[in-house]
C-alpha cells in the first residue's frame, strides 16, 4: 500500500474514534485510564523487552547516551507513566461544561458548551513515555490522538500502544481513539500534514527543527512551543534579597528549560548595589556571565555581551546581563529580544508592577516570582501538554481545557430570522 | 523594490502600530472610531470619486453586475460603513478582561488577561466596506491590522485607507495600525502568508477558492469559513405548526447565507403529515426539492436527490429532503454530510433535545429555532468577523473576544520554583 492511502486510512479509524471517544461519559474515560495504567504495570516486562530492541538498534547506529537515556524504559519510568494516567484520571472533565449562558431578546437562550476538539495529531522525538502522556490529556478531553512518534523508539511505542487499544477496546471505546502510524518513512508526516478536515490539530514535541518543518508544511493548524527566551528585570525599587533569590532561581535551578532565565536586566539606580553579590553567586555556581558596557565596568573580568547573545536561548549556565537606565528601557529591550515566554520585574513600586504586567507581551509576565514557575502544574492546571508561544488557541502551558473547543447551544421556542 | 521586500517593510510597519493599538486605552480608541466616522462621512465625495475608478475599470473589464453592485459605495453605503464604526466604538473593550484569577498553595495568585493578538492579516476580495468593518473590530481589540483587498477596489480601498490612518494619526495612535498593501500582484499575498512572527493571524474573507488558497500556502494560523450545509431535523414529538415555520424560515428568509439550511430530514413516524403541506409551501415560494424514495413516495412529481447534493451548499432556492428512521439516523447523517456550521432539531422531546444538542458537533447546535439565527449578532456579541467553520481558537460567530488572546499574569512575593 502507498504511504498516502496508509495514512490516510489511519486518519479515517482516528476519526471513528473520535466520535466514539468524544461521547463517552466521564466516568468511562477514567475508568478507562485507570487500567490502562494497571495494564501498563502488568505488562512491563513486554514493555521493557520491547524497549530493548530500540535500544540495541540505538547502540548499534552509535545514537548518543543522551538519547538513549531518554529512550530508556525502566521499571521506575513505567510506574511514572502508570501513575501519570492515574493523575488525568482524576482531574476534572473539560467536556460538556457549559462556559456561559445568556438570554436574548427574543427570549432564544445562548450558551457555550465545551467539547472535543476531534482528532489530535501528535508528532514527537525519542521519549516513549510522550505514548501514553499524550494519549491520556486527549483521551480526558474526549478527543482521538494521532500518533507519530520517532523511529528510535518504535518497537516501545507499538508496545506501549498495543496495551492502550487493548485496554480501550474492552472498556467499549473504539480503538481508533488510540492510533498510531507504525511507519518510518518522513513521507507519512507529511502525509499527515495535509489531512485537514480529518485531523483537526497538529501538537508537535521536539526540537526547533521538528516544529519549525510540522509548522511549515501543516496545513492542519499547529500548537506548538518554540523558544524560550526569559528575561528578569530588577527595578530600581526591587527588594534587592528578593531579587537576588528569584534571579538565582530562574538561571539556576534548572538551566536546560525553556522558562530558565537568558538575561537579567538590571536597573542602573540599583546596579552598583546589586550586581557584584549577584554576579559572584553566580560564577560561584558556575554561570557563565556575559556583560553589557556598564556591567562590565561595575563587575570586570567578564566577557561582553553580543548583539546575537541577546536572541539566544542557551538551556545552559550562560547568563547575559544588561543594566538598562529605567523599566521603559527594559520593556524595549524585552519588546525587541524576548521570545515572549516568560518575563518577570521584581518591585515594590505598584505603578511599575502595574505598568509591566500590562505592557510585557509574553504567554506569562511574573511579578515578584520566578520565570521557573511558567508551568501547567505551578499554574494548577492539573496537567501539561506543553507550553505554547502561539497565541492562536492556547497560550502559556496547555491544560485539558486547551484540549477542548466550544461551540454554540440554543434552546429556542419557534425563533425565526426576522 | 521587490515584492518580498515591499511587504516586509508594511509588515514591519503594521508590527509597530501593533504596540501602539496594544496599549492605548478604551477612550482613545473609542475616540478614534468615531472620528474615523465623521471623516468618512466628510470626505463621501472623494470616496465616491475615487470608487467611480474602479467602477469604471470594471466596466471596461467587463466584470459581472454583481460584482460591480458588490464594488460600488453610494452615499447610503458610506454612511452605514461609518455607522459601523460608531457601533464597535459602543461596544465594551475585551483588553485588559481578566477572565480568572486564583491562588496557589505557595502563595502566589495566578490570572488570564485578555490581550490584543498582535497584528492581524485580513485578505478579502471586492467589497470595500469590508476594509472599514475589519479595520474597527481589529483595532478595537487592540490589533493592528494589515489588509490585502482586491485589485477590483484598489482605488477605493486605498481612499477609505488614507482617511482611517490620517485620524489615527491625529488621535496619536501610530498609522501602522493600520496598513494597507497597495500592489496588487498576487505574489503579494502569498509574501504575506510566509511572515510568521510578524503577523500573528490571517482571515481570508471571500469564496472557497480564496479561503483554499490562503489555507494551503500559509505558515501564519488562519481562522477560516467553509461552507455551510446545515441540516433541520423535524422529530416525530415535534410542534409541526412550529417545524414548519422553522423549516420554512430556515430555507426561504435568505437562501444565499451560509446559515440556510441546505436538508431537511423527517422522521418517518411523521413523515406523511407532515411533508404535503410543507413542501408545498416550498414550492409555492419556487423552492424545487430534491428527495429521497420515501419523500417521493409520499409527495411524487419532485427530482430524486443524489448522494452528491448531500454534501452541496446550495445557497439557492434548493432542498434537499430527506426521511429518516429515527434521531439516529438523522444524526449519523448529519455527522457525514454536514459541514458542522449549524444544525437544529424540531421537538418536544426532553431527552432528544438533549442528546442531539451533545451529539451533534456543529458550531451552532439549535433546539426549536431557525438556522438563520448564527449569527454574532442575534447571539449577542455585538459584531462579527465572520463565522469560523475551524475548530481552533474560534469557532462559530466570531465578536471581539475572538480577536484576542490570554496571557497568564502572576502576582507573587518571592515565589521560587523547588
Amino acid at each position: 500500500m502507498d504511504i498516502k492511502q496508509f495514512v490516510l486510512n489511519k486518519a479515517k479509524e482516528a476519526k471513528e474514534g473520535a466520535r466514539s471517544i468524544a461521547n463517552a461519559s466521564s466516568s468511562q474515560k477514567n475508568a478507562a485510564l485507570v487500567k490502562m495504567a494497571e495494564a501498563i504495570k502488568k505488562r512491563a516486562e513486554e514493555l521493557i523487552s520491547e524497549n530493548k530492541k530500540d535500544i540495541q538498534y540505538a547502540e548499534k547506529k552509535g545514537l548518543s547516551k543522551a538519547l538513549i537515556d531518554r529512550l530508556t524504559l525502566n521499571e521506575k519510568r513505567i510506574n511514572e507513566m502508570a501513575q501519570g494516567l492515574v493523575e488525568v484520571a482524576q482531574l476534572p472533565d473539560p467536556v460538556g461544561e457549559i462556559t456561559r449562558m445568556w438570554q436574548r431578546p427574543n427570549g432564544m437562550t445562548v450558551g457555550r458548551m465545551r467539547v472535543p476538539i476531534g482528532v489530535i495529531g501528535i508528532i514527537y522525538e525519542a521519549r516513549p513515555n510522550v505514548t501514553a502522556d499524550a494519549t491520556s490529556l486527549c483521551l480526558k478531553a474526549g478527543n482521538a490522538v494521532i500518533l507519530r512518534g520517532g523511529s528510535e523508539a518504535i518497537n516501545s511505542n507499538k508496545a506501549i500502544v498495543s496495551i492502550l487499544r487493548d485496554v480501550a477496546k474492552a472498556e467499549g471505546i473504539h480503538e481508533g481513539a488510540i492510533t498510531f502510524i507504525d511507519m518510518q518513512e518522513r513521507e507519512a508526516v507529511m502525509e499527515m500534514l495535509k489531512l485537514e478536515g480529518i485531523i483537526d490539530l497538529i501538537i508537535p514535541r521536539g526540537g526547533e527543527g521538528l516544529i519549525r518543518a510540522v509548522t511549515e508544511n501543516s496545513r492542519i493548524p499547529v500548537l506548538k512551543h518554540y523558544k524560550g527566551v526569559c528575561h528578569v528585570f530588577v527595578d530600581r525599587d526591587a527588594d534587592l534579597i528578593m531579587a537576588e533569590e528569584i534571579c538565582f532561581n530562574a538561571k539556576v535551578q534548572r538551566p536546560g528549560t525553556c522558562n530558565a532565565m537568558e538575561t537579567m536586566l538590571v536597573d542602573e539606580v540599583i546596579a552598583e548595589g546589586f550586581l557584584p553579590k549577584m554576579l559572584k553567586r553566580f560564577e560561584g555556581v558556575g554561570v557563565e556571565i556575559r556583560g553589557c558596557p556598564k556591567t562590565r565596568s561595575i563587575y570586570p573580568n567578564i566577557k561582553e555581551v553580543s548583539e546575537d547573545d541577546f536572541y539566544n536561548e542557551y538551556l545552559d549556565l550562560i547568563l547575559n546581563v544588561r543594566v538598562v537606565k529605567d523599566m521603559d528601557e527594559a520593556i524595549e529591550h524585552i519588546a525587541k529580544y524576548s521570545s515572549a515566554h516568560s518575563d518577570a520585574i521584581v518591585t515594590m513600586n505598584y505603578d511599575r508592577a502595574m505598568r509591566f504586567l500590562r505592557e510585557v507581551d509574553s504567554s506569562a509576565v511574573f511579578v515578584n516570582a520566578s520565570t521557573r514557575l511558567n508551568d501547567g502544574f505551578q499554574f494548577g492546571l492539573g496537567a501539561e501538554i506543553g507550553i505554547s508561544t502561539d497565541k492562536i488557541h492556547a497560550r502559556g502551558p496547555m491544560g485539558l481545557e486547551e484540549l477542548t473547543c466550544t461551540k454554540f447551544i440554543v434552546f429556542g421556542n419557534g425563533q425565526l430570522r426576522e
